[in-house]
């Protein structure tokens, strides 16, 4: 049996560690924050993210402790140090600030400080009056710290800390004297920076960071297949895509991502609504990757040319707005690789090639690769070079297809790969399976997540799911990214609640996450036909043919999509680093909830029930948001521009499905005097 | 400035590990449990016990897992294997159990059980009819695994392995017929055992355990002055203390600690009530360690010889009881210690030695040790081997006088060193000091811990107390020992409550955990008075001044005690692994909760009120403790022998302070019908 080398114990104890003064090390680093899996894996935040870094810190006996956050970029010798603060019962914090994307380290540093304790024991002696020959040879004892520290130091504050050493030992000085010198305020700091830290104790784990771009956290992604943007039911390509992106960017979306744009096999390839037989004029699921006309490196051919691509990735930047490309690592029986690498491949004993199958379901127009294949270095190389491929050509976001069917390790490695050259890469995690295993993607490196959103539609499903993601270990590593449908997935909620349900969604998809996105035109288009009730299927899915969007139609969602991009841009606490509170509403349907930062306080107030007017109290804790509970305050309504003046914890909300199906208000405090007009900021 | 060599990082990524298969090892295991600081410190259990490990195990995609807890003894090459169970959610749990004391390793091993897969699979294809060539080919696949296995067993297990592989295959046969074979019950655990596991995943760490013996976690401590221990106020001896341990042992306690024993210093020695001044017949505290006539491997020369000592341990035994010694690790300023070796203690610039002192107060008796001298080394040796010489004379259990004002890395190593050669070793921290450096030198070592019971009064603060000592990571950790009261420590409640108070706190302490103790006979005669209104200090302590005690003394608690010893050890529930859970009583004064085990239900309520007669309804929630609800059941009062009928949820109970202040009932479960007499097991 071939078994993995055994694990080792992490963490060796102080008297196997090596260190010829662990005995004398007195300090206790231990439960530093965050930290994930005991830093195997990294925290992530964004540019500008203040880092904040807490542990537990003590030491034996009463001695004074200073402890540090230190950090560095990965790669590099030198630790920044950042003074920590004690907050209670022996918990420290400190931070530090990033301003650059990377990978960093941190960890946290502690020493005994003998000067300090000191200092304060001296201002204890000096209160009762201690003199005589002890409280002289304490004076020395500091004298003598003060001067080690001066050895250390150079220009005025050597010469500062000398003259005091000295003023603390003059016979011609009364001792009273000589405390005040002792306690000159500047000295700790000085003392701190240039004294020994000798027998430091630092966190046993350098503890991992990667800072990504504020994209990352906050992103508004429209999905769209560019076969259909052609006119009428004519094969789209990338210059009509070109066109539409200007559709797209009038709504105000950030990220525009476009379906696998590569050759589709022709063998077993499937017909409309996902039927096992095609004709000859059926343009199958981009999904079934590779034919003759090439692999994942290739752009289909009646989409244009890898030119017509660059042309396309060029105007979106034009446009403000970045094409994201759907990576989907399996094959259609006639890609390239399936000639060129059949060892690539799972095959039978009889010698055939395994589709994918989840018996008794067969896909019999994809090839999963096998990444246990003894050629999986060779494999782990290939797909590498495809994402490379396309980075190559100006994309930095990729929507990675079910990347829960390939190994863990795999992601680990090709995002870590790629990063270090390029940090500004954004990875979206396509994974609808279990819990663990979609923590476990976030952790080994993608920068974003589907959700379980798509399927969390009341009050209670909606809190217990934000609970779970806006807390550590989760907020940490994984970035949700909320989807209200997509192309693989029409909810029953939207099938079921027509126009109002898709408008309750978007907002609850806008304001809930930071990140979110949409699949369209179908979204705001309303088309909410089931291939079958029961089913999450669309009818007549754009997967298998192509669509005749009339993107002009008056019941579209466009203006409140367009409306929620700008309330978003222009409201930072909805960019993802806001508390998110729920509030009572006397209303099982009327979810309500805040986003509250040091100077922002935005209220989403949405009506769940697609079908009935409803209405409640909306209870706020004016208090813990900062406001003043005798005052009155103005809830601005961001989507109509109406505003309304709200007084005291408890105010009433009505929500209609067939108008205003919710409401996104900024709170604003009242901070004039009625000397002013203008009441509200 | 001398720094700490750099920390490292735990668990480097895959890609970095060196294992050559990295990118193959599908499998995630991933939180396992118990783990105290990711594997740095040992999880505690005792001989007999089932160590229960839960980890996070999955693979991508959905093939089949198998998982397994991996166990050996310290030091030990071979593994042993114990199967585990997916629980929930690709959380798994197993479990095995160690009977013999010693240091333990384990963690959690995983493969992607292909065989399995295959006939989850076949199953399915069966069920559909599946057949052809590709039906074909799996047959062929299924019996090739078999063949692997077999190739790897032997005897009757290789021949079924073969026998059956080839069946698979035999076109003989009819395809239902062959697939009956592959689904044979027998083979799964065949092709486990024998099958390939390569490409199996470790958990990267290796976790440590320590298990005790029973002892370590249930005992019951009984404190006294041996040097109280002769007639009237003449200095008692060794012998005298021999004849009290008749006292003791006829209450039924486990453990009998005395402090420490060795000679006391002359220099600034204590007079009665912490005087500073001293009569030449003052005997001094006896933690003020150290003279001319000897130092810690020395024993009082009043108390008799070395050998009047052994006798004692040796009289302990024989009443199936253990001597706990008491270590103090410090100086009477005429230790032979001072004079041998001065560069094992803190000086002053002027050469003085300093006493112990917290300023403004003074310490003059007291030298302490100087952990971070250059001569370390020597002074950790120095003091291990005083616990060896303590060892070597019978003595396996240390009550450690204030270890938190010594460095957790010495506890660390010399309790590893020592429970190396004896681990039966059980070491008492005396540390009353914050909780994360209470929690750490549990950490460190010790087997048990002096608590905050002693100031935990009111039932809210014993109900948050017990929920943070009865969860991990405290209780993987952290054994409780809950005293009333210590020589040092004499709480306001005791003071205040009378005897009433001391038998409530008696009652709590010994049911609440499963180790307590007193300090007696100041306890059982309920010596409350203190020094001064507002300490906590014994009037005329016993610290200072040798005792008479009137052991017969009509008001003593000696029954009380003897029945809840006696209650202690025949009721398993209170022997430390229950399900601790508190029960409402309608009444903020009193006090219920219930120990619950697969057979035992013991509840306790207490009436906190030491003046008052109170009342109220314990509620029991019957179901949960395996009770059915509509029928009545027995309690059955321990200490007065008195037996309740109860029904339902709700009962009365009522607790006079004049009387019997406390209840430890034994719920008894009717389980016979109306023919028979005795009702109640």
């Amino acid at each position: 049996m071939t078994e993995h080398t055994d694990a080792t114990v992490n963490n060796p104890r102080p008297a196997e560690s090596g260190d010829v003064d662990w005995g004398r090390r007195r300090i206790v680093v231990e439960a530093v924050t965050p930290q994930v899996d005991g830093g195997r894996f990294p925290v992530k935040r964004v540019v500008g993210d203040s880092i904040v870094v807490e542990a537990d810190v003590f030491v034996d006996s009463h001695d004074a402790i200073s402890a540090f956050v230190l950090h560095r970029r990965k790669g590099e010798e030198q630790w920044r140090e950042s003074p920590m603060e004690l907050i209670i019962n022996d918990h420290w914090s400190g931070s530090f600030r990033i301003f650059e994307m990377g990978e960093y380290e941190y960890t946290v540093r502690a020493f005994v400080n003998t000067f300090r304790s000191w200092r304060r024991d001296l201002t204890k002696r000096a209160e009762v009056g201690q003199k005589g020959p002890e409280m002289e040879a304490e004076m020395k004892a500091g004298s003598l710290m003060m001067e080690e520290a001066a050895s250390n130091a150079s220009g005025e504050e050597k010469d500062f800390l000398l003259m005091q050493a000295r003023r603390l030992v003059d016979e011609n000085l009364y001792l009273t004297e000589r405390i005040g010198y002792a306690l000159d305020d500047r000295l700790p700091e000085l003392v701190d920076r240039h004294g020994s830290r000798s027998l430091a104790t630092t966190f046993p784990g350098i503890l991992p960071l990667t800072v990504d771009r504020e994209r990352a956290r906050f992103s508004a992604w429209y999905e769209f297949f560019p076969r259909s943007a052609g006119k009428g039911t004519q094969h789209g390509t990338f210059k009509d895509a070109e066109k539409f992106l200007d559709y797209v960017a009038s709504m105000g979306f950030d990220v525009v991502y476009l379906p696998p744009i590569h050759p589709i096999g022709f063998d077993h390839r499937k017909g409309p609504n996902n039927a096992t037989e095609s004709g000859p004029d059926d343009v199958g699921s981009c999904w079934a990757i590779g034919s003759s006309e090439g692999g994942h490196k290739s752009v289909h051919p009646k989409l244009g040319t890898i030119e017509d691509f660059d042309r396309l990735v060029a105007r979106a930047r034009e446009l403000h707005m970045e094409i994201a490309l759907d990576i989907a690592f399996q094959c259609a029986p006639d890609h390239p690789y399936v000639k060129e690498h059949p060892d690539w491949f799972r095959h039978r004993p009889d010698g055939t090639i395994r589709y994918a199958e989840n018996p008794p379901k067969k896909y019999q127009d994809i090839y999963p690769f096998d990444f246990e294949t003894d050629a999986w270095r060779p494999l782990y190389n290939e797909l590498k070079s495809v994402l490379q491929f396309w980075i190559d050509r100006g994309v930095k976001i990729f929507r990675i297809d079910n990347p829960h069917t390939k190994p863990f390790a795999f992601w680990e490695w090709v995002i870590g790969e790629l990063k270090q050259k390029h940090p500004d890469l954004i990875f979206l995690a396509e994974a609808f399976t279990k819990p663990r295993a979609m923590e476990r993607l976030a952790k080994a490196g993608f920068t974003q997540s589907y959700t379980y959103f798509t399927w969390r539609n009341t009050k209670w499903e909606l809190q217990e799911y934000m609970r779970y993601l806006t807390n550590p270990p989760v907020s940490d590593i994984f970035r949700p990214n909320f989807w209200p449908n997509t192309p693989d997935i029409l909810p029953e909620y939207l099938q079921t609640g027509g126009r109002a349900a898709s408008a309750a969604r978007l907002v609850l998809a806008g304001t809930l996450s930071s990140s979110y996105g949409i699949y369209g035109p179908a979204f705001e288009l309303v088309d909410v036909a089931p291939r079958k009730i029961g089913t999450e299927e669309y009818l007549n899915s754009e997967k298998y043919e192509i669509k005749d969007w009339d993107i002009d139609a008056p019941h579209s969602l466009r203006d409140l999509m367009t409306a929620l991009n700008r309330i978003r841009r222009e409201n930072t606490a909805l960019h993802g680093n806001a508390e998110l509170r729920f509030h009572e509403t006397e209303c099982e349907e009327i979810v309500a909830y805040s986003h509250h930062t040091a100077n922002q306080i935005v209220l989403t107030v949405v009506n769940l029930d697609a079908h009935h007017k409803r209405s409640g109290f909306v209870h706020l804790p004016l208090q813990e948001l900062g406001m003043d509970p005798r005052r009155q305050y103005q809830v601005h309504d961001l989507i109509t521009d109406k505003r309304f003046l709200w007084h005291g914890e408890r105010n009433y909300v009505e929500l209609d499905p067939a108008q205003d199906n919710a409401h996104i208000f900024r709170v604003r405090r009242h901070i004039r005097s009625e000397v002013d007009f203008d009441y509200f900021l």
